[in-house]
């Protein structure tokens, strides 16, 4: 590579060099050097030429400045509630001049707790904040964290967040009460919920609020009619087949999560049972499989990505060194009407 | 804060003090300070009393290394494909010790390049290599990745890649064979595609092996059977009516993405015509959508995880210096049946 005496340094030629060896102007040759579009080709070229001719190489500035990278810590990529969550955190960072590291940390079977590839990660690296998606950090690992003065807000957390944790969530109680009053302004009494896992707080709040709805409209709270396990469709689904078992079963059914819906159709169509017609169904989450399924679903909606962006914009805050007065916010959740919600059919007592 | 004299410099105590405070080895006081959870409980609390006594702050390390950051560009994180992108780039960076910083680039109306955000971003921090998905960089943000030996790899492509750029993609012809091959398969020989925006490479690929197909079984290619333009639900409804007021409406028609599937189901339903009875739908991605419709849609399915992991790899070598010696890689696609495909209806000629 041709040196240029002294005006190049170890590191190459100035930008200076280049510009008179392409006959431009520096702010001309910078705009090449930064990939603008703004430069006639021929003006392009030349610089181009001047710059490999020369040997010029803009090199990063890595030590500059610590990178202003956000890390998002996520449950899971492939679930159909991480590209809103991602899309609500990616649009807030880049409005604030950050970027985000996505990172997923599967929650384990046993502990519910995220594993430490995450951590082992960010040690090296340093990070501004965190954002987690329904995983958190355990005891010791939280411990880290606040030793280190990395701020973090959980989204969604599955479980109760260690004391003085900020969260973000939908308003999950309310969203019970909304679904369950639904069911009860169209005349169902015999109302049931298919819900996942038991130890999780959105759907022990979810449940609590289809109790509390029941219990101000005078009805009868029936506990088999509340069934738990899994998450997956194969769960909703045999959960469906026990409460189409009992020998009074329900004419309608709150489904704590949308993900579980497909689930609670098969069961339903496997019995020749139609949605809205012989049974309702109440979704939650609004995802997008409850506008595909058929019906499409009536679901209370979690405003998934401006969550997500709440979250950064609290992190933001804790970032510039303050702490939010309330650990919890909650976002208002609304019911969506679709199509698979109906009166009781007429025969039913 | 109180410091410890000799043993403590500027930036506070080292680990050796921490543990001979706490009375602990230094490799238990290392375990608390990187948040591991193999310590006891005990231990661990008299270790961070320690640290915060003597104000021992782990710095991060933000100029021992160059960021080993890998740059994910996306047209979306909305979109139901990109889930199973992000996933796939994700676990393969993970296995190769790097980290997938996520932008998003919408793709511009008319020029359907990236917008500059994402350089901007990338030309302070430096980038180990730059994955684009759908997303690709205009000629001059080209030049520059060019120069400054920022590798990137292109995942399904929208257009034409610059000559000698890596990408990676479905084999999207042998997919538009294998979707008109079944429908050929079952009898059909008036089949109609549904297709997105015209320039696009991909739908070009999958409409010339709808083509190749007709062409191999002997029948006649009608230009009015292929439709396209705009890429969403409410252009692929339009499409389809226009198809199905044609004199000789198709029996069968190949939709060349799942995301447009709902929009035709629409325009069939809204016509009074039953899936798979009248009309037979292939789709094509096997995006969760084609899953949750009632029919279930026969699709052709692009391994998108796993292009996404392979073009991480790729990434992984040239960001070794090794350039692949082919610039495009595609992997096969397959047909997925299901509901949504059977024979013409008796009645048709």
């Amino acid at each position: 590579m041709p040196r240029t005496g002294s005006t190049s340094t170890a590191a190459g030629p100035t930008l200076a060099v280049v510009a008179r060896e392409a006959g431009v102007s520096v702010p001309t040759a910078s705009k090449v050097v930064n990939g603008r579009d703004d430069v006639a080709p021929e003006t392009r070229r030349r610089v181009t030429e001047a710059l490999d001719r020369l040997g010029y190489v803009r090199r990063p500035r890595f030590d500059a400045r610590p990178p202003r990278l956000v890390d998002l810590v996520m449950h899971s990529l492939e679930d159909s509630a991480s590209g809103a969550v991602l899309h609500g955190a990616e649009r807030a960072a880049h409005d604030a001049g950050l970027e985000i590291v996505v990172s997923t940390a599967p929650v384990r079977a046993r502990a519910e707790r995220p594993e430490r590839g995450w951590l082992d990660r960010i040690v090296p690296r340093g990070s501004a904040g965190i954002l987690f998606h329904l995983a958190g950090p355990s005891e010791p690992q939280y411990a880290w964290l606040e030793h280190h003065r990395i701020p973090f807000v959980l989204i969604d957390p599955v479980h109760e967040p260690p004391p003085g944790a900020v969260s973000v969530g939908g308003a999950n109680w309310q969203g019970g009460v909304t679904a369950t009053e639904h069911l009860l302004s169209l005349g169902h009494e015999r109302i049931a919920v298919v819900a996942g896992h038991r130890s999780t707080m959105a759907v022990t709040a979810r449940i609590a609020g289809y109790r509390s709805a029941l219990a101000a409209a005078g009805v009868r709270h029936r506990p088999e009619y509340v069934r738990q396990a899994g998450s997956g469709e194969d769960a909703a689904r045999c959960r469906m087949r026990e409460l189409l078992d009992l020998p009074e079963p329900p004419t309608a059914v709150f489904v704590c999560s949308d993900r579980m819906v497909p689930g609670v159709y098969e069961a339903l169509s496997e019995t020749g049972l139609r949605v809205p017609d012989d049974m309702s169904v109440v979704g939650f989450d609004d995802l997008p499989e409850a506008r595909w399924l058929t019906p499409a679903v009536t679901t209370v909606r979690q405003p998934l990505s401006e969550m997500a962006a709440t979250a950064l914009h609290l992190l933001l805050r804790m970032m510039d060194g303050n702490r939010p007065e309330s650990t919890r916010t909650e976002l208002s959740t609304r019911l969506v009407e679709r199509a698979s919600t109906a009166g009781p059919a007429p025969g039913c007592p």
